[in-house]
């Protein structure tokens, strides 16, 4: 069965509670099928059984598997971000922020090892919403650096670079002590980190 | 047509100096193709087209698609390692290292930008190829700063979580600023990295 029934546009977002439901469950159902057995061997019909319903009501929501996913990574950077913002709201200062978003990022990770499989997949089949993934992240994370130097709670510096290094350290080391070996003391790890981001490698 | 003929086994490595440039021309257009195109759509038919050699030869010198893509994985871990190896020989101490070891890295990245594509790659289609590249690279790296902690070149701390942290990093920036956006000035990149790594963020 083709995946993209011709000329249909992009469906409405629902407006009932029920409707709303339904496309959050689609979107769960996505993003388990889709992280677990990959993109390419993921069908409508596996995505629809698992979310429990018929398969034609797929359609009323998103137009294609290609519309669900890129919807699915778009969510999980707004659940990954929000997740964030609200580890670090009460902070006091950007050093204790950083330290707790690692901590919290970590947790997160642990939670839900399928995030890196949607997402670095998306490096490959939707190149465009996987840049934008990372993109709108680093640059909310370069606004909170770059406020951060202006009230002298760190250093001046370039906050874009600063951003995408310490995304990409976060990434991995997600992906090294929280999905490929569990059970590694998350905070050994954030306190070793922070004491060469506070600090500093020089003796 | 089957990629694996059946009851073969991986074939030995070649002796002879015509060989063994055959095998290396064909990991190249290997590299070429499947960093292009992506595994799925290669076939070992375009792997051969591109080396300029008959098909059948192919398999004088790899049993399937699945292994000529280990052992690329395995040799662009080679080739990179050994490229880092060298740009930080003469480095007079650890910091000073891993300043031209990132900086070799971009560059070396912004010359191959196929490198990310096929490690990615293997994630999906050779995870135990993709967890040895990055394995053997965070081990090599942590016995160079577990060496310089003792050396007093840089604070003791975690070798094995710094490697991997340092390592993210590289990655990411790599992917941002030498893949992504070409022409960025890669000094002003380190430059600010360092800054942040070697004397750390708080003010």
């Amino acid at each position: 069965m083709a995946d993209v029934p011709p000329n249909r546009r992009s469906p409405p977002h629902p407006r009932t509670r029920r409707g709303k439901d339904t496309r959050a469950g689609l979107l769960r159902a996505a993003e388990a099928v889709i992280g677990e057995i990959g993109y390419a061997a993921s069908s409508i019909a596996d995505i629809t059984r698992k979310a429990g319903i018929a398969q034609g009501t797929f359609y009323i929501y998103f137009q294609s598997k290609d519309e669900v996913f890129r919807e699915l990574v778009v969510e999980m950077g707004r659940l990954t971000r929000g997740f964030l913002t609200e580890a670090v709201a009460d902070a006091p200062d950007r050093l204790t922020a950083e330290r707790r978003g690692l901590r919290a990022f970590l947790a997160f990770v642990a939670e839900r090892p399928t995030l890196y499989n949607i997402v670095t997949e998306a490096r490959f089949v939707a190149p465009d919403a996987y840049r934008d993934y990372y993109t709108v992240f680093a640059r909310g994370y370069a606004q909170n650096l770059s406020a951060a130097a202006k009230e002298g709670e760190i250093r001046s510096g370039s906050a874009e670079v600063r951003a995408w290094a310490l995304m990409g350290m976060a990434i991995t080391l997600g992906e090294r002590f929280a999905i490929w070996e569990t059970g590694i003391d998350l905070d050994m790890v954030v306190d070793e980190v922070f004491d060469m981001l506070e600090r500093g490698l020089r003796p």
